[in-house]
This record gives C-alpha cells, structure tokens and sequence, in this order.
C-alpha cells in the first residue's frame, strides 16, 4: 500500500505517542516531532507507511535513547492475554468450526495495537469480533489452499496478538514458522515476546530481519525472503505487514482489523471491519 | 495560551484539510505538507497556536492559489444561521433570563468552526448547549461589568458564528463595536461575513487587521489595539481569540465551546464543555 496523505499528519501523531511512552522530557519529544515534521518532504508517496515506520520508531529509539519504550506495555499484554488462553481454547473447542472460530480469534488479537492510537478493551473486542460479520471472507480459498499446503509461514503483528496466534497456529495442523520483528518496534512481537507468548512449543520462531512495523521485503533478511518466496501458504496478520505485502506478487492471506480509515478505504471496508482476504 | 506538543500532529491536519477544501491537486496537497511539516522546527513553544494557524493558511493560499478556501462554506453556514434566527430570537423572548440565553446562543454558535475538524449539526448543537451546565460560568461579573460599561468591543470568531453573535449584541443593549479578520482565514468571520450576516445592523465593524485565526496582539494594527486597550467591556469568542488573549493582562469575557482536548486542559474543562470566563 502507497502512502496517503493522511498519513503524513499520522506519523506525526504516532511519533508523539511514542515519544510521551519512551520520555517525559519535552524537549526531546519536541526535537524527535521537528525532525519527523522534516521527515515528510523526504518521503516518496511510493513508499509504505511502515517504511516510513521504520524512520520514526529509529528517531526515537535515537533521541529519546529509550531502545524499546513499549517493553512493559508489551509484557502487561502478553500477561493479558496468556490469562485469557484457557478461556479462548474453549471457546474454540466448543464451536462447530474450530478453524473458523480460531481465525476469528486470531483476528480479534489484531485489536492489540499501540500504532494507531486508538483505545481497547481486549475481552470485549473478542466478543464482538466473534460475532462480526466479515467484510471480506476468502474462508473457501483459505481452507482449499491449507488443505495442500506442507507448511506455513505465519508473519506475526503485535505482541499479545501473538498469544491469539497460537490459538489459530493449534488449528492449522501444519509446521508453522512464526515470523517476528528483529528488534522492537512500537509493540510488535519480537523473539522475546513470542517466547514470552508460548509460540516455541507450536512453531518455529525466526526473524525478518527489519526493524521496519510492517514487513517490507527489501528490508529483510536473505532468511526470511527465501522462506517467504518458497512458503506454500503464508498468513499475514495486521495492517503493518499488509501495508507492506497488499502489492508484492505472491499469494497472501492477509487476517486483520481495519482500524484506520485509510487501510479500510485502501481495502474497500469499513473502519474496524474484520477481514479475511486472500491476495 | 502556549502551543502544546498535541498543537504539533495538528498542525498538519489542518493543512491537510485546508488542502483538500481549496483544491484536489494532490502535489500541490503534499508540497503543503512538507511546508507546514517543516514549520515545526521554527515554531516556538511559547507561541500562540493562532501564530503558526496564520503561517500554515498564509502557505495554503501561496501553494494552492487559492484565496478563500472556505467562501462557498462560509455563504453556506450563514445563510443556515439567517434561517434560524426568527427560530433563535423566540427562545431568547420566550426565556425567563433573555440576557443568558442569548449568551447560550452565541456559545452554541461558536460550534461552527471548521478549524478542528469535527462534524456538527448546527441545530442539535444550539438545542444540546441550551440546556448543558456551564463549566465556567462568570455570569455575575458579566453582567454587573455590563452595566457599568458604556460601550463593547465583540471579538467575532467564524462565519455563521456571526448571526448568533447578532442575536447576543441585541441582548446587551450598548453599543457594540465588532471585530473581523482582516483577511479570510478558515471560516473567520470577514468584513464582509459580518454584513451578510446583518450585523452592521447592530454594531460598528472594524477589522483587527491580522490574518490570524485568533486575536495575537502583535500581528493586529493600530485601530484595534486603541480600541483593545480603551474598552471597557471585551467580549471574546471562540478558541482562537482565546488562544491568543489567555495570557494578556486585561479583563476579557471569553465565551466558547471547549472543541479540542489541548483547549480544555489549558482551561481545566472538558472537551465539549460551555465556558463564560472572566480573564
């Protein structure tokens, strides 16, 4: 997905929220917004709003000097959400297409996101989403394509999401390699968190290699890219990473919820839609 | 009142939204952007937000040629509030304290203002701010200062704002010298607002001489500062000429909607609350 315009006041607006969690020191939140505000003219709409991502999250690791602010808030979600595993796994169990229930489940972590600046109530939002209508529902074409499919490079999104991940990672029935960030960005799931997640006992975890909220293939490492273009199924989780993939040449099952108006309007949703699309 | 961080990421959105309002020349949109991106880096914490509003809408009339943006808006708005006076001049005769109610009206015009980007309905609004409990409410200053004064300096604030101004000056039956920008800024009530909304029916109309959306001392010309400092009664409304007076040593009658949530903490209100404030 190309940049729009709306994102440029967006970064603007994410770089302060990160900049309030990593300091309480004005002046470096001032410099970090001068030399984001600068930022803007040095970006090619071409590009995807996680490359962009990946500028601002360096700035403020830079001027703050703060590595990983979210680290604690990243931890409190993953407690959160590990407490809410058992009652998930039933949920699961006790439904008439468990599959189904865990992509659901999977897509409601998606909620568990400190890019986009909006409030959540992670137990609510499960249950709505359990209940929401999709607005894109590639379900045939998913379950067509697991059925065949040896193994499955799923790419991670948020940490706390990721304890959701493992949920549907139980129901695919199928070696999975979990694909996490190489080093923290915003509250995106890292080796850490997803040992912290539980993810090693269902999958092998491996890294992207980029620092970049989104995967963006020429931000990778050779690793992940030749995993990526000899996978025979991959899941991508989150608007981070379909931001980056929605135009690479390669069959992708994007699972999200389009939580802002310009990757729902890039989408053809609405805001806060659920979305199972096959690319 | 000083700029905030949060003024920072706003900053951008109102460009964004000028833009788009004078034209649909993306290019043009993004080169205004990166303009008012980079005007970051110049402003001053210590200045008044209205100071950088006066500098972002100066580079949206340079990059996008438009003059007026907002024109066909503004003709918009006051011919809806013309519409609604017979309507408005009722509640204030039917009403037990008129000189309040008036006040009430010319609050809840203040709702229609497109420099913070929130929907409205204007005759919701008036209905809702007629019965909402004041979060500041210097009523007894207003009026015993009131009745002393033998004449008032009205700071108008938008267009369409305007006719429920009229409906206030007809309550507080002195005479009243209204203030305009001297050039369109957003919706700013102009010269030629105010006569189309019929206020030179009520008061003498003098421009502050400053482009700014919001009264800041410094950019107004020699007329209005005479008159500023040898008033004896000051009215000002809305957000912007509160942003810009807050901190200026005389006694001034602020009436506004609190619209964005930097204005009701520098107030100590909440966002949407009414205020009648004596500086």
């Amino acid at each position: 997905m190309k940049t729009y315009l709306d994102c440029l006041p967006c970064f603007m607006s994410q770089a302060l929220r990160a900049g309030r969690i990593a300091t309480t020191d004005e002046r470096k939140i001032k410099a970090l917004l001068d030399d984001v505000g600068c930022l803007t003219k040095e970006i090619p709409m071409e590009n995807t709003p996680p490359e962009t991502g990946d500028l601002i999250y360096q700035k403020v690791r830079e001027i703050t000097g703060i590595q990983d602010p979210f680290k604690q808030i990243k931890k409190q979600h993953i407690h959160e959400a590990l407490a809410l595993y058992p009652k998930l796994k039933q949920i699961v169990n006790d439904s008439s297409n468990k599959l189904l229930t865990a992509i659901r489940i999977a897509i409601a972590g998606n909620i568990i996101d400190l890019g986009v600046g909006k409030e959540f109530d992670i137990l609510e939002d499960v249950n709505r989403v359990l209940k929401q209508d999709f607005a894109i529902f590639d379900f045939e074409e998913f379950t067509a394509q697991l059925e065949k499919a040896e193994s499955i490079l799923y790419l991670g999104d948020n940490a706390g999401e990721s304890v959701f991940d493992k949920i549907l990672i139980e129901e695919l029935r199928k070696p999975v390699t979990y694909v996490v960030r190489e080093i923290p960005v915003i509250n995106d799931v890292t080796f850490e968190d997803a040992i912290r997640s539980g993810l090693d006992k269902v999958a092998e975890i491996v890294s992207s290699g980029s620092s970049a909220p989104g995967t963006i293939l020429k931000l990778c490492n050779d690793d992940f890219l030749y995993r990526f273009n000899h996978a025979d199924f991959i899941i991508s989780k989150g608007q981070g990473n379909y931001e980056g993939l929605s135009n690479v040449q390669r069959s992708v099952f994007f699972l999200l919820i389009a939580k802002c108006h310009v990757i729902a309007n890039d989408l053809k949703v609405r805001e806060n839609d659920i979305v199972l699309k096959a690319n």
